[in-house]
């Protein structure tokens, strides 16, 4: 069996959706077993009683706006989050799932779960949809905001072992984020990480890549520093949302538009689901001594299910194994 | 009258859509003359005559695709965009207009008509449409790689100035790219640009503003360094192209779907030309001795023609004159 620890108290919609999520999760996936951290009375509330959920009371709750997490984490040791954390460092689960505060989440699990051995710095990896319906890896998406480029090889280990593991692909292809496509592009991190890149046997490069290529790289992981992938995330998020305001207000002129707006509604939420990230799961923190999956905090039932069943797949392909056999043969050939 | 040069051989569709977009802006603008330099032959076969297009002939053209700008406007300075260029320098024009290579006309524009006074970095500005029909200036979008924030400052002033006079907002608001709301957030170029602009007299700040905000922004100017700013263009343009193809897709599943697409089909135009940055215009280069409008690369006619209204709008309102005022008595301060 499979353990997994979910954190039902952090999100926009908890403790309710992460409990639908949860009960979806063990209906449809026999090989996983849940705890819930959280309180006890408003989890029962919602929980239909399962044979493979059970509940850990927790007390009080890291904020979603949290302005300095590891105090948060540090002072809220009984916290949903913390103890949720706390269970895999004892090996009470296999892994951990929480639509919480992000900051306080990595630092929660810097903390509480560890670092690698070997492993220089965290990352933060989510999985994002594009147009030819193959997902990619970007990373990081904001847990160091400035990196060394050798640090980022190993964040490319990790992913490229992530997407054969846990999305199918036989040799991913590791794109670098870059204002042009030439060699030699970019701030001196870029060409310096590009060099590595190039050199290294464990990774197939691909080469730059420029964002105007973002939902349909030519790549299954696209890679820059946090500060750089996190701000190419939240532009596709506001260029997404500001596309679908303006695409809602035009569509509905005039009396033929309105007709059309309604014959085409079913494609329109097909549409939205495609361009939804919680489609396929949560983001990754890669670098920790287990598996933390940070879920969408906006997640309802299916997108925190989705991360559920994230979860679970990273464990059952021994994700964290591989990744630290690599780093640490690396690590020796130094 | 105000005399506008027009780089007729630079673009994917030069010169036709270049020829038709200057016709288009003589027939509509009273107080212009354009000078188009380009290949007399060429220019001709599209050109309809008239009292206030001439032509000037130019020998060779700029690569689109141009790896060594520098060398190649050192190398072709009788080519379509030095000449143009040059013609400001010796105010034979007042403006230039190009959709040729952005990096070989920043570094045209650069040695052929030369740095303002006092201002330390050119920058590149294209103003991008919003979800609130309000556009905004992204800057720099990718002149300077690396920057210093004092430098950002003086990019602030003239965006500020541009904004008021061009696009009549009588207070115009900066933000900085960040990846949180936050004071503090991001890093020591994006901390320290924050205290600079905060406690400048001539710029209304804003704050810190997150791209998830990208198309519908709580401000009229956005500023980063040139890396990140043009991720940001290029994220938005490759999230835009994506969300298009998977809408298409999406559209026109079922009978009835193909029935609702043919009648949004209008609206679907609407759509599109609203999220277009070519109704707006060009990207000005700021800090330079004149006016450098940069058309995007793959303009049509009407694109081309509303770089021209602007370069035009520029120089009506004497956009040079007021930044270098600006900057110049900031520098007597220090």
């Amino acid at each position: 069996m499979i353990k997994i620890a979910v954190d039902a108290m952090g999100g926009d919609h908890a403790p309710v959706e992460q409990i639908l999520g949860a009960m979806k999760a063990v209906e449809t996936i026999d090989d996983i077993e849940i705890t819930l951290y959280g309180d006890k009375a408003s989890i029962e509330k919602t929980l239909k009683p399962h044979d493979r959920i059970k509940i850990v009371q927790s007390e009080g709750t890291i904020d979603m706006g949290e302005k300095d997490p590891i105090r948060a984490i540090r002072s809220n040791r009984k916290s949903s989050m913390a103890m949720a954390l706390s269970s895999v460092r004892k090996a009470d689960n296999d892994a951990v799932v929480s639509s919480g505060a992000t900051q306080a989440l990595i630092a929660g699990a810097h903390i509480l779960v560890g670092r690698m051995k070997q492993m220089k710095r965290t990352a933060i990896a989510p999985v994002l949809p594009t147009a030819s319906h193959k997902p990619f890896i970007l990373l990081d998406s904001g847990a160091n905001l400035e990196i060394k480029a050798e640090y980022m090889v190993q964040q490319a280990y990790f992913a490229s072992i992530y997407a054969k593991e846990v999305l199918g692909v036989e040799s991913p292809k590791v794109g670098l984020i870059n204002i042009g496509t030439e060699e030699g592009k970019g701030r001196d991190l870029d060409n310096e990480a590009f060099q590595l890149f190039k050199s290294n046997k464990h990774i197939n490069f691909y080469g730059n890549v420029e964002p105007k290529e973002v939902l349909d790289p030519p790549c299954d992981i696209l890679i820059s520093d946090g500060f750089t992938a996190n701000i190419v995330m939240k532009t596709i998020e506001g260029t997404a949302k500001g596309m679908g305001k303006m695409l809602k207000e035009e569509l509905k002129r005039g009396i033929l538009g309105k007709i059309g707006l309604l014959l085409s509604a079913k494609n329109l939420v097909r549409f939205k689901k495609r361009m939804s990230p919680e489609e396929i799961g949560g983001a990754m923190i890669y670098g920790l001594k287990g598996v933390v999956i940070k879920a969408q905090g906006s997640s309802k039932a299916d997108g925190f299910y989705n991360a559920i069943r994230q979860a679970a797949h990273v464990v059952r392909q021994d994700v964290i194994d591989k990744v630290t056999q690599v780093i640490e043969s690396e690590a020796e050939n130094e």
